[in-house]
């Protein structure tokens, strides 16, 4: 099989070291605008080539467009268009988005949609770029297919068989109750991040050595607020109005908490502690 | 040196792991009022003996208050009042709660306050209880002293020599502005990982598998609000007014990424995510 990836940044690598050396790829053929990335991806040999777009695809099984939501929702249509030349059938492409909605939508009406298949492998790191990319990365986590009835069955079970050989679990669920659940569980996080970020670097504007006291709980709270605005602000935007439902449930929970404290009532405080501790039950 | 720990859990209990180990201790006396976690603590070697109180303070060179500060705030008065006794001299108490103001203020006049030196150790984990326990917890963290010019200098070298056993760097502070610093790099975490908390937590109400999505990123970032109540209550209502102002800026910063994911201002967001990615030169 030959694999062409779209972006070899964290996910697109990180795909490409796992796929190659497991055996799925006989071959990766990369794509990277940005001229430094792509020196650094043939250097750790993340892809055997780095090519243009259209040659990846022509040469490519499977086409993996793992660029911010933002770009890939523009290129997703042209690599469709290219399926429908001759020389072009049975070629798959899939992107790993962390928001679906607009981009299943952008591509809806298309007849080639069934040759298309919108995954997101929830993976990651606060890191970005080709040195981000390592392997081993999805092991062990979901990977969401989302409205997998409109690709067709045969381009679904080879991406299965894709995301198997990556050790990752497939979740079926249709593209907006996707990016309901990833307001909740993803998009909020980072958000919340950022603006501890932003709180505490105001303050270090004052207090130059606020950060040698930062011990283990702060970085892990903040560390999300590393990530890249590439990636992010496309995210935010297209997944705007679940972000902003879930904002607002966070910021009743912030003034509830604000309230206990300004009014000393102890006793609210442990409820609201008590009842937040459920987490223990569901995370490890 | 005989050590005496009042509460042997995450910080007493790892303090005493390493005390005894690297030979500052020969022997470590603990004080738990729970029995489940005293027989825990006994049967994990935390301590050579558990006892009352008042034999623990009787036979122990220095005395480690490592309860929650409401209940350490009581107890620290009525240690120093036994310091007052012949035989006596020589003792030196020491707290390791994550609130000074109150504390220090509540013996600012002891006859006895040379005798104790207020630290605040800037290490743990989200686990409590003498299971959460663990050796090299401290080593490199930062450990606060309060208001060291109150305590005798004699009291405060050999309790830098206790805390240099355990691979701490000390840094000298006055209790407000320490109180101050912990509002931003330790206390707002745990209140927005809370927060976090609640609100995920709330939409598992209609959405079972809510959390088979959540990847590392969540995890990290709600990592705290498995922290414990009783530690927590008193830290958040005793340092209030600074919680508070901590409080409202973060919520500013929280309004302001909402507006702009509101508004679709992609200019905006980028900004503000560029100006919280600062974070990555401070963090490691």
């Amino acid at each position: 099989m030959i694999v062409g990836i779209i972006g070899l940044g964290l996910i697109g690598g990180s795909m490409a070291i796992d796929l190659k050396r497991r055996g799925f790829a006989q071959t990766i053929l990369g794509v990277e605008n940005d001229p430094v990335n792509s020196e650094a991806a043939l250097k750790m040999g993340l892809a055997d080539e780095v090519l243009p777009l259209e040659d990846c695809v022509r040469r490519s099984d499977i086409i993996v467009v793992a660029v911010p939501v933002g770009a890939a929702v523009k290129m997703l249509p042209m690599i469709l268009d290219m399926f429908t030349q001759e020389g072009y059938e049975g070629k798959i492409v899939i992107d790993t988005c962390s928001t679906k909605s607009q981009i299943v939508r952008s591509v809806h009406y298309h007849p080639m949609r069934g040759r298309y298949v919108a995954t997101h492998p929830m993976a990651g790191t606060e890191y970005s770029g080709p040195w981000a990319a390592m392997p081993n990365l999805f092991d062990g986590r979901a990977c969401i297919f989302a409205n997998s009835e409109e690709s067709s069955p045969q381009a679904v079970k080879v991406v299965e068989e894709m995301y198997d050989v990556l050790n990752m679990r497939p979740i079926f669920m249709n593209a907006d109750s996707h990016d309901v659940h990833t307001a909740y569980v993803s998009h909020i996080s980072h958000v919340t991040s950022f603006a501890l970020a932003l709180t505490v670097l105001d303050k270090e504007q004052d207090e130059k050595h606020i950060f040698d006291l930062a011990s283990g709980g702060f970085s892990s709270t903040v560390r999300l607020a590393k990530s890249s605005s590439d990636m992010w602000v496309p995210i935010l935007t297209q997944n705007r109005d679940n972000v902003l439902h879930v904002i607002d449930t966070y910021l009743d929970k912030m003034k509830e908490f604000r309230e206990a404290i300004a009014n000393y009532d102890e006793e609210k405080i442990r409820d609201l502690i008590h009842e937040a501790n459920r987490i223990k039950k569901i995370l490890r």
